[in-house]
């Protein structure tokens, strides 16, 4: 590497890098110029929290100690293309089954959560012989062609005209549901009977799979009523439909548990997963298939493929990571810490701009709104890449960053999922935080021309 | 890393891997044990000559010194998500502007050969506000759908049924064309008039982009005729649709010059990277945009992005590996080197049963056929996967393992493409082997049950 300024790291960015999912022009990008642990330094000095472990993915957190060590060990096994059995490969397949639900059997690697959501669609596609895919509004899955048709929201539009045979329906959102239910199960038996008619308007035997994120995860950690997902695997049973989880967020416990399918009394068909399994170290994904799929391949040739498939570095990566959440009890102290977060996010429903917290081991969304009785959000749906729409949001997050925490916001939630590593201390100084910012919202932007309002 | 002996990670592999293009039962993985330069040794301690690269990727070589020292400095720039500017991503796309096309002016990253194709197309379509795309028979691109829908061959029936207007035209291969032409030039205006025609019949104002392999490569390295590519672009320029052309194979001296597009005197709009960028030492893909494309971003959001676009690690050893290339001189190099493969090559068509032999640079494809006057060739159209048609192409392959001349078919085309570094002495020893197993495959299998021919 050359000794760059970091004057001219921007410059250069500014010149010669294109930025996903902005205007270039408004692309004002900092420097991490030190990390460690949940906090990082930019380059005017600042610290941050960084309460979304970049994007979800820093599970054990920056500049792991152990991770660092791995990559002076890269080179012992030579590269090799997919063909080929290599020790990390194999190691970080055996890893991963023996964590996964007890059905699994096999992996297939790929490169992140996008392609591998693909592989996943042409697995599913292959094994039934049938050519439609279920997948829900308010769920994100990628942006290759593939899973940004599996994408329920407005980043799917540049893949569209779509593709045949993807289908939407939709995702439980208790908080804007205008039915009110009695209880969980009352809102599950109400989603999945629609679910029902509509496999059945579609023709239940040109449905290969239902893909979902077993928790959609930028779409504002929308956890499903109690008894849902387990109504779906039932619903696909009864059909033959496969189950395919996208764990690509919620996996490798970011849930406080392994996966976070293991909340539910169900085993999925197919399961993708990417970020969490090597916490971005090196780029990987994959998918995770039962024993009943891996056996269809037995005597069908598997048709997907990439070059990277079980990249030698990016497996070897896999292996030290999974090592890590074992050495370190980090699922156990995931949960543990799940529930210190609880209490604070419960504690922000006080707040006027506070419409609803979601939460679930250390994957939580803080839903903000105008006005907590009407539940106006501050940006309409799919207004987050509109013109002046994400006005209000980007204030907040904004202030979050002021505050010196990082997180980052889609629609009218702005996400909370620190790495794995966090302490008690640390997320209460990371919530008072929040709430500061959250004041000075209210305060100053949110209901600056309103009399105050009651916490 | 577990240490494992080579049985034990050979039975994990059965067990737990998903092997691409394959049926698993059918598959027997070696280990690459030891591997160095243009070499490698299988767990039985057989040396190979790797005459493919791996899959095209490994340009500098097994083991390069510089890129395995490059890890011991991984940890020194912190990871960042793509919304920070990055000391490694700025000076890479820097370095690659550098070397692209005059008009290339900036560089969005992505993880590989596929999904960079993905964004390539969803960048036409906003940049041109049109859907249609086209691409080529005899093309592939990549297995996710976008990239497996270019793809003009048959590992592209898993993405179907298709994406609406995705529309495929013919790529000229001059050896199996029954129009026979005075010239390069005839070849070039008879394929460019029926292009012109195609895009008349399908509507120039819906066409987004022409999409291609500068040079296809697994479907048998076919270079177009004089006058093909330049006639391309014209037609582009005509009716306002972009040119994208493929350089994941291609590109960073793998034809003896930076890119394959500097054969030709055009300026593509768009160009998608892989393989080469990092020689497979960390998984990396971009598309590089010119100064117009770039500029529409600068005021328009570019609706596209990944969890590791410009990813820290990646980028880092993709600085490392242009500099490889600059400092070795490997560019040039792998043009005096393709001379030296080329005069070899030549010599093949001596042979009963080579048809064709095509070749640029250290990108080449022997055309193996059953009949040279019928040119019949060993494997008909798409059988690659069918149930025992491949058996005669697998047998040559297997004899040229068996030589240690490591390489890999399509159809009836074997690959010849060595890393970068290969020197006049090792390609002569590689093709000696390649002549061994050809007289051996003529004697003992493709000719066995007729009298002898002559050379």
């Amino acid at each position: 590497m050359e000794q760059i300024d970091d004057r001219q790291i921007k410059e250069d960015d500014r010149h010669y890098v294109l930025h996903a999912w902005s205007k270039q022009k408004d692309v004002q990008p900092k420097i991490i110029k030190k990390a460690d642990g949940i906090f990082f330094w930019d380059d005017s000095d600042k610290k941050y929290y960084d309460m979304c472990s970049q994007l979800v993915y820093l599970n054990v957190g920056h500049n792991h100690p152990k991770l660092m060590e791995e990559f002076r060990h890269i080179g012992e096994i030579p590269l090799a293309s997919p063909g080929f059995a290599t020790a990390s490969k194999a190691e970080l397949a055996r890893k991963i089954i023996e964590v996964a639900p007890k059905n699994m059997a096999k992996v297939f690697f790929a490169n992140g959560g996008a392609d591998s959501n693909d592989h996943a669609v042409k697995i599913a596609r292959m094994v039934t012989g049938r050519y439609k895919i279920f997948s829900r509004y308010r769920s994100y899955h990628g942006a290759t062609f593939g899973a940004g048709n599996l994408s329920g929201e407005n980043r799917r539009f540049t893949v569209e005209p779509g593709l045949p045979g993807f289908i939407k329906f939709e995702t439980p959102y208790l908080y804007r549901e205008k039915v009110k239910f009695e209880n969980e199960e009352a809102a599950a038996a109400f989603y999945l009977d629609r679910l029902n008619s509509q496999i059945l308007y579609e023709g239940p035997d040109s449905i290969a799979a239902i893909f979902m994120e077993t928790i959609p995860g930028s779409n504002g950690v929308l956890i499903p009523p109690k008894g849902y997902m387990e109504g779906v695997r039932e619903l696909c049973t009864k059909y033959g439909i496969l189950m395919i989880c996208d764990e690509v967020m919620s996996g490798f416990g970011r849930t406080g548990k392994m996966f976070a399918v293991d909340h539910f009394d169900l085993e999925p068909d197919i399961m993708t997963f990417a970020k969490g399994v090597t916490c971005g170290y090196s780029p990987l994904g994959g998918v995770i298939v039962s024993e009943e799929v891996a056996k269809y391949f037995d005597d069908h040739v598997l048709m997907t493929g990439l070059t990277y498939s079980g990249h030698t570095v990016s497996t070897q990566i896999g292996c030290a990571t999974l090592d890590i959440y074992k050495d370190e009890d980090l699922i156990e102290h995931a949960a543990e810490m799940g529930k210190v977060l609880a209490a604070r996010l419960e504690q922000l429903r006080e707040f006027a701009s506070v419409g609803d917290v979601r939460h679930i081991g250390l994957f939580a969304a803080v839903e903000l709104v105008k006005n907590k009785q009407t539940k106006e959000p501050i940006i309409s749906y799919g207004m987050d890449y509109g013109k002046d729409a994400v006005g209000l949001m980007k204030k907040f997050v904004g202030l979050l960053m002021e505050q010196g925490f990082y997180t980052y916001s889609h629609e009218s939630s702005v996400m909370v999922a620190p790495p794995l590593i966090i302490t008690e201390q640390q997320i209460n100084e990371a919530m008072d935080l929040f709430e500061h910012a959250l004041m000075k919202f209210e305060r100053e932007d949110l209901f600056a021309d309103q009399p105050l309002m009651a916490k």
